[in-house]
């Protein structure tokens, strides 16, 4: 088992999507950066055990899970090794409190998903391939959710949007297609800071 | 390893969407329907041990096969199985040409999707599965081409659209949408018979 799991962390020129590697201690590919994973136990189930090896590669524990697809060309490993991956999200205001309640482990990395060092085994195809499936779903559906606090801001939404999809898109077009659908529903929230008081938003549980 | 074949096949009420049941010859279920399917060979990756398992339990071959979903609950068979599932298409034309050739196992019975008999497993839960993303995906995709023989006509291709949706679809509407994209390029032939002369289409390799 694998899991492909996405976060948006800050970076300096803004919040990038990014995932958590983790450096092998053992051979094969000893030192190299893999996916985080293990083996599935005998009574447990594939989301469980998904969740699992997560949780002890990683401590931590995401905001949505999803299997992604099964990797077992001959030739992928030394040995015949079927790997059942999952994909998932982690919402941003989770990572750094679930990584200090949990003591991470220290062969943790999180890496730019446009700047991952070379990958053991074909995890780095995997990766290319979790990737590609957040980016289609975030187009059709409301999985970026599961990157973002249960209220946000439009801005926040539309830099989820940036970071996923690698690209800038147009704030007021944003905010035209977001008001005019039945998709969010405004909160009486607002975020405060340097700049002018934002409005907070929930996805509409009932669209 | 299982796979969910679809075709479509003629019934009294016109093209209907069938897939093959195997009646199991030893235990567990003995007797029961099931998907086709088999053991995973240690130097088979997985897609040709797809096409390999389903070709000797039904003797078919696929126009188009792609991995579905990883069925490993606990408790879905005695012994702990991991079913690395595929579901895979047949042009109509090619069926009872396969068939013929490659002397089809007797225990070998197609049935409508909408009236699958009791089935071993969790196959109907996998099944139905492979319906639901077959369903999806002939919305946004070429998918059909996969039912159809390499020309068509408009009827035809409406046809298959109907059988796997189930449901009617206005020829008018269905002649005009396809017409006005560039998925199809007319042939210079026509599918001539009872009725009055039809043209035959091709999807558009450029588009």
């Amino acid at each position: 088992m694998s899991t492909v799991i996405f976060s948006l962390r800050s970076a300096a020129d803004g919040d990038r999507l990014m995932l958590p590697l983790v450096r092998r201690t053992r051979e094969p590919h000893l030192g190299m950066w893999a996916l985080p994973g293990g083996w599935l136990d005998v009574a447990e189930n594939l989301d469980d055990a998904a969740a699992r090896t997560l949780a002890e590669t990683t401590a931590l524990a995401p905001s949505y899970l999803e299997q992604l697809y099964t990797f077992g060309d001959v030739d992928r490993a030394p040995s015949r090794t079927i790997s059942i991956v999952y994909w998932a999200l982690l919402r941003s205001d989770l990572v750094d409190a679930q990584r200090a309640v949990a003591d991470a482990p220290e062969n943790v990395e999180w890496f730019d998903v446009d700047a991952l060092p070379e990958l053991a085994f074909d995890h780095r195809r995997i990766a290319e391939y979790a990737l590609w499936r957040l980016r289609n779903k975030v187009g059709y559906s409301r999985i970026a959710a599961g990157l973002l606090p249960d209220a946000f801001t439009l801005t926040e939404l539309r830099e989820v949007y940036e970071a996923v999809l690698g690209r800038r898109l147009d704030p007021s077009n944003f905010r035209r297609l977001l008001e005019g659908s039945d998709e969010l529903v405004p909160t009486d929230s607002f975020r405060t800071g340097k700049h002018r008081p934002a409005r907070l938003y929930r996805y509409n549980a009932d669209a």
